[in-house]
C-alpha cells in the first residue's frame, strides 16, 4: 500500500471480540479514515453489537464516527441469539466499558451506507465482518450502490478448510445466506477473506498481555476484552491464543496486508436447506499449478497473505494516539 | 500389512484408465484374492465397463473370475454417457484388447455382490472405485449384506480439496449421489478415499514407459492405455503424468498402502439440486490438532498416507506372473 493514499471505509460489525479488535485497527492505521459503522446481529444482536461499538468509539476519542443499528433478523428467519460461549453474554467478554454519550443515528445501517456511498462516490471501500444483511438490505433499496463503491472486503466463508458452525459454514455466511448470496453476487470488486487464513493469523498470549498492559484505555480494555476469547480458542489451538478473524479483512482492506494468493473465481453460496447451506462454493479446480483468475469473475478469496497481521496489529495498537478534541 | 493374510476382495468399477491400473494391482498384489468384479455405468457404460474388466482379465490369464454388468442408470436420473475425452472412447485410452473369451455371469453386480457375501461370510472386503449404484443396490434388496461384509474401501470425494466435477464434487459422487448416501449411511466400516490424496499421487511418465515395456502383455497394454489419460493430466500438472485415484484406494483395501491421517469423521453426501449436489461433507472441525476420531462415526476420510503409491503400483505390476491355467 502506499499510505499516503486514504482509504475512505465504511464497517459493518456485529461487534464482538475480534470485531474490537478490527475496529481499532481501523482507528489506528495509518491513511485509514472511518466514516460510518453500521452494526447486525450476528456475535451479539444488533442493537447490543452498535452500543458496544459507540463505548469503544469513546474510549478512543472518537465519538465523532456515525453509528447505525442495523438488521435484527437475517433475510430469512430470525436472530438465533449470538454466540455468549465465544464473545461473552455483551458481546465484549463481559467486560463492563463507561457508557458512550454519543448515541446512534437513528437512521439504518443500510441507510448509512447509502448516504455515505453518495458522500464519497467511487471513494468509499465496505469492510463487512458481520453477517450481510445490511449490505443486502443496502443493495435491495438502492442497486445502484456499486456504481459508487470502490471495493468490498468481507471476513466470511470456509474455501479449503472445515467451516466453524457446520463441518463446510463459517458463522458470518451461515447467519445469513440469502444475504451473503445476494452480496457476493453483486457486481462490485470484492475481496472474501476465509477461514483459510484467518485461523492462520494467531494473537498470542504475550501479544495480548502487551495489549492490556498498554497506558491508552481503549488498547488496554481490548486486552482485557480479548482473555475471554482466549479461553474459548484453547479448545481450537491447544493454547490461550486467537484467531484474527475480523482484523485480517480489516488489514486487507486498508492494504496493510497484502493477498498473494488471492484467485478470482466463481463463488456461490449455498442457499439450499440442505447439508451445505452457508457454504461458500469457490471454484478452486484448476488452481494446482497457482492462482489463476477465472475469466468474468469479480470476486477473489483470499488463501494466501504476505506477512502475519499480528505484529502488525500490536504495533499499530499500540502506537495509537487518542485525538485532540475534534 | 501382514501380507500372510489374504485379502478376499469384490471390486465395483467402470473400467476405465485407472481402474484398469486397480484392477491390475488386485491382480497383483500378494496376499490378495479378487472373487468378482462387478461394473457400474461411470467413466463409461457398465456394459462397456465389464467388457474391458474381462478382455484385461484375459490378457493377465485370470478369465477364471466371475464379472458381472450392474447398473446402466444411477438410482436417480439416467447414466450421462462418461467421459470419452479423459478416459477414451471406449475407457482405455482407445487401445484394442483382444476381446475376452469368458462372458459376463448373467446375474447384476449387486446379486454377484450378495451371492460372494455367503460365500465368504465376515472376509469380504469391498472396493468401489466407480459410482456406488451397485453397492446401494445390494444393501435394498439385502440389508443384512454389511454383516457379513469385513470392509469397504471406496475411492470417491473431495474434502478439503476442489471437486472435479464441480467446485466441490468428485465424479464417483456426482454420478450417482443417492446411492453414496446410502453406501456411506450404512453400517459397515468404511474407508473413503478422496481426491485429496489420490491427487497426491502422481504417476509419472517414465513410470508409464517402465510398464509399457513390460514383456508382460497385461501390464503393456496398461502401460499403452495410459497413455491417453498422460494427455488428458497435462493440464492438472502442467506435464505428462496421471493422478492414481482408484489404484490408491485399491492399494489400501490391500494393506500396500497404509492411512496415516485418516480420522473416523460423520460424512454426509449433498443430495440436494443445489451448488454442493455429489459433495462429501466430512466434518473435520476439531482436527487442527490431528487426527481425532469423533465419537460414534464409522467412516474414515483418507487425508495422508506412509508411503507414495506409484513406485510400489509399478513394482507389484512389473513383478506380475501370469498364473498357470486354472
Amino acid at each position: 500500500m502506499d499510505i499516503k493514499d486514504t482509504r475512505t471505509i465504511y464497517l459493518d460489525c456485529d461487534t464482538g471480540i475480534d470485531d474490537s479488535l478490527a475496529l481499532a485497527f481501523l482507528l489506528a492505521a495509518p491513511g485509514t479514515d472511518l466514516v460510518g459503522i453500521g452494526a447486525v446481529s450476528g456475535n451479539v444482536s444488533a442493537a447490543q453489537g452498535a452500543q458496544n461499538t459507540l463505548d469503544l468509539l469513546e474510549l478512543a476519542g472518537r465519538g465523532d464516527i456515525p453509528v447505525a443499528i442495523g438488521a435484527h433478523d437475517p433475510l430469512a428467519g430470525h436472530f438465533d441469539g449470538g454466540v455468549p460461549h465465544i464473545h461473552g453474554d455483551n458481546g465484549i467478554g463481559n467486560i463492563k466499558l463507561h457508557p458512550a454519550q454519543a448515541t446512534t443515528t437513528g437512521t439504518s445501517a443500510a441507510e448509512l451506507l447509502i448516504s455515505l456511498s453518495h458522500d464519497h462516490p467511487g471513494e468509499l471501500s465496505i469492510v463487512a465482518i458481520g453477517p450481510l444483511t445490511n449490505i443486502a438490505l443496502a443493495l435491495a433499496i438502492d442497486p445502484s450502490l456499486p456504481t459508487r463503491i470502490k471495493d468490498v472486503t468481507i471476513m466470511g466463508g470456509a474455501a479449503l478448510v472445515a467451516g466453524n458452525v457446520s463441518p463446510v459454514a463459517e458463522a458470518n455466511i451461515w447467519n445469513d445466506p440469502e444475504a451473503a448470496a445476494l452480496t457476493l453476487a453483486a457486481r462490485w470488486d470484492l475481496t472474501l477473506v476465509p477461514l483459510d487464513v484467518t485461523l492462520e493469523n494467531i494473537l498470542e498470549e504475550e501479544q495480548r498481555v502487551a495489549l492490556e498492559e498498554s497506558p491508552i484505555p481503549v488498547v488496554s480494555s481490548i486486552g482485557r476484552i480479548l482473555d475471554f476469547y482466549f479461553d474459548f480458542y484453547v479448545g481450537l489451538y491447544g493454547r490461550r491464543a486467537s484467531a484474527m478473524h475480523d482484523p485480517l479483512a480489516a488489514a486487507i482492506a486498508t492494504g496493510a496486508i497484502i493477498p498473494t494468493n488471492a484467485p478470482r473465481v466463481a463463488i456461490e453460496v449455498d442457499t439450499t436447506r440442505g447439508p451445505g447451506r452457508g457454504q461458500t462454493i469457490c471454484d478452486l479446480r484448476g488452481q494446482r499449478m497457482g492462482p489463476v483468475d477465472q475469466p468474468g469473475a469479480h470476486c477473489r478469496v483470499v488463501l494466501g497473505t504476505d506477512i502475519p497481521l499480528p505484529p502488525v496489529l500490536v504495533e499499530h495498537l499500540l502506537a495509537y494516539k487518542i485525538p485532540a478534541e475534534r
